[in-house]
């Protein structure tokens, strides 16, 4: 019934959609409704804490016994820099002035924490069919650790040498990240994003180089998105934005209707809400401050210093500080469940794919 | 036997590949063979004068009668401004210095000239069945006598704003040319390439905004790109950088070399070739000038002050100064004629999507 059943096969899925794992804007309830829909279903785990992953696994395998991925970003903490810090608080001082905010009020710390052994114990006793990672892969003491759980490993690589390199370090499966993604680029050997190759262009040369499966994102938002990663090669795809517009996602309300706003050409890469390049619709610290600036901290601790400004920007209903994640195509999406969304992409890619069909037929 | 006839009907082509037109890389030579293979051949005519315009479409038209595009810039002619040469030279300084050059010998002038009356007689008296513009439209009464002349009228849209504006100003097919495709970018309104969508993201969006048929462009280099080109509800693509690896190029020896190892994350956006972004495979002026510099002066400008460098660089085997347009697929490509190209994406579109059709019936 699909076009490539690769991934399908080796991680027992229905439909070839994954939910991407979207750091504070999904949490079970989304992965429940994609895998009872047929879909992959994904619980984002970066910032959550080990007894908040127990809960939400145990809540998840209690509605439904399906293939789940559990997501972890493998990224290495920051060495301590407190000029770096200054700087950056100093480029914000206009913003806290405006807002009557004491600049030198400690910021608060920041939840984004990489994969680690308390994690993977968390692993070895759920033993989720699949565990995804963002920004490369844990150390290889870890990942054996999973891979003997009887876990798939999944990782993005955003270029053809990430993909090589992640087949080479034990990936069952590649996630092939295209620049009109939305959020955190997986990149990890690259730091380029000038260089970085739209979907179209990455997803054929990674099927070219590598010999697992390979796993289309960033641009995907419908059928047709889906029927064309098919073709180029894709054994399923993975769709983080138009998850973003179920009543299931757990984004602000202006989170929300900035998305349902967005045109194609209103997104941009930067690194001012975390210190790591990821795509948002442009806002106000994007305009003045980035979209990338050299002064901010490393990952994941920039946005520490955006919090108090976001905090009081939002009370008076302005996302000018707020990290609005989009991928290049919101405007594709619409707002339906994410069980019903699941099945309508399922359904549209069939739809694209038969067209396709019987137009060469005649 | 195609998807989507639409703009195969209206330009009388019979394969949905329209060799893309690339100034200074393709003559007569090129067009002829693709369209004598089916495809839409193309004559850019940006670095040609009159004289020569009239003779390559006579020698054009001696070969093949099927349907040909003739292609012009529509930029704006840049002021005279002194000021920002001297800071560019100023720049470019320590290359001069370093090959011994002196930099206060003026530059050549550029070719690069916009359609005008002139070429428009041109157009009215060998009435090619497409004539396609860049950067947007000429001026309406320009567009009108073209239309009159019963040439259909293409340009590139980088978003969907542009797409709408191309529409109403009439256009009778878009080219949606995503941020993989190499070369000069068509943005007209835009002048923002960080928020430039990929074609993946930008085909399906231009698809649902405009009437006129939609051409894909930008990392389009093998048949699963067409074919994932038709799924996203293109009706046709343009190929360039594919096109770059046929003896039927222009391009010099070591830009060939270069398109032949060239990796996926191995081109930028840049604006010191002529001061408008274009993709190009990273050099050294890319590197340690651009990729995108403020002291570039207007297109077309930027590229003078270069040439003697680029001279005495290609001397030594150097493509140090040289643009090195390339899109982000040229790994996909490889040597071949023209004419076999054109089949043989053609031949390759059908097979993948009979396959993705085969596989559905299963």
């Amino acid at each position: 019934m699909w076009p490539d059943r690769k991934f399908l096969d080796l991680a027992g899925v229905d439909l070839p959609v994954i939910q991407a794992p979207m750091a504070g804007a999904n949490g079970s309830a989304m992965a429940i409704q994609v895998c009872k829909a047929g879909g992959l279903g994904s619980l984002p785990c970066a910032v959550l804490n080990a007894k908040e992953v127990r809960s939400e696994i145990q809540v998840i395998r209690q509605h439904v016994s399906g293939p789940l991925n559990v997501n972890f970003f493998c990224h290495a903490d920051p060495e301590s820099n407190p000029d770096q810090d200054a700087a950056w608080k100093q480029r914000l001082a206009i913003y806290y002035d405006e807002y009557g905010l004491d600049a030198s009020v400690a910021t608060p710390s920041v939840r984004r924490s990489p994969f680690n052994s308390e994690m993977c114990e968390i692993v070895e006793e759920y033993k989720p069919e699949v565990v995804s990672f963002h920004f490369g892969l844990p150390q290889s003491a870890l990942v054996q650790r999973v891979k003997k759980a009887g876990c798939l490993i999944l990782s993005s690589a955003t270029t053809v040498d990430e993909a090589h390199w992640l087949e080479q370090h034990g990936c069952d499966a590649i996630i092939a990240q295209g620049y009109e993604a939305g959020g955190h680029r997986g990149m990890f050997i690259t730091k380029d994003i000038n260089a970085q190759p739209g979907t179209l262009a990455l997803v054929p040369q990674v099927v070219d180089a590598v010999d697992v499966p390979v796993i289309a994102a960033g641009g995907i938002a419908d059928g047709r998105g889906i029927a064309a990663a098919f073709a180029l090669g894709a054994s399923a795809v993975q769709v983080g934005t138009a998850y973003l517009f179920t009543p299931q996602s757990l984004i602000s309300d202006l989170h929300r209707a900035a998305l349902h706003s967005a045109r194609d050409d209103q997104t941009m890469l930067t690194n001012v809400f975390s210190g790591k390049p990821a795509r948002s619709i442009v806002n106000r610290v994007m305009r003045e401050v980035g979209p990338l600036s050299d002064k901010a901290p490393a990952f994941p601790t920039a946005g520490s210093a955006l919090a108090a400004l976001k905090v009081q920007a939002e009370a008076l209903s302005k996302a000018d500080f707020s990290s609005l994640w989009s991928g290049q195509a919101a405007s594709l999406c619409h707002e339906t469940s994410a069980f019903d969304l699941t099945r309508k992409l399922a359904d549209d890619t069939r739809r694209c794919l038969e067209t396709l069909a019987s137009n060469l037929q005649d």
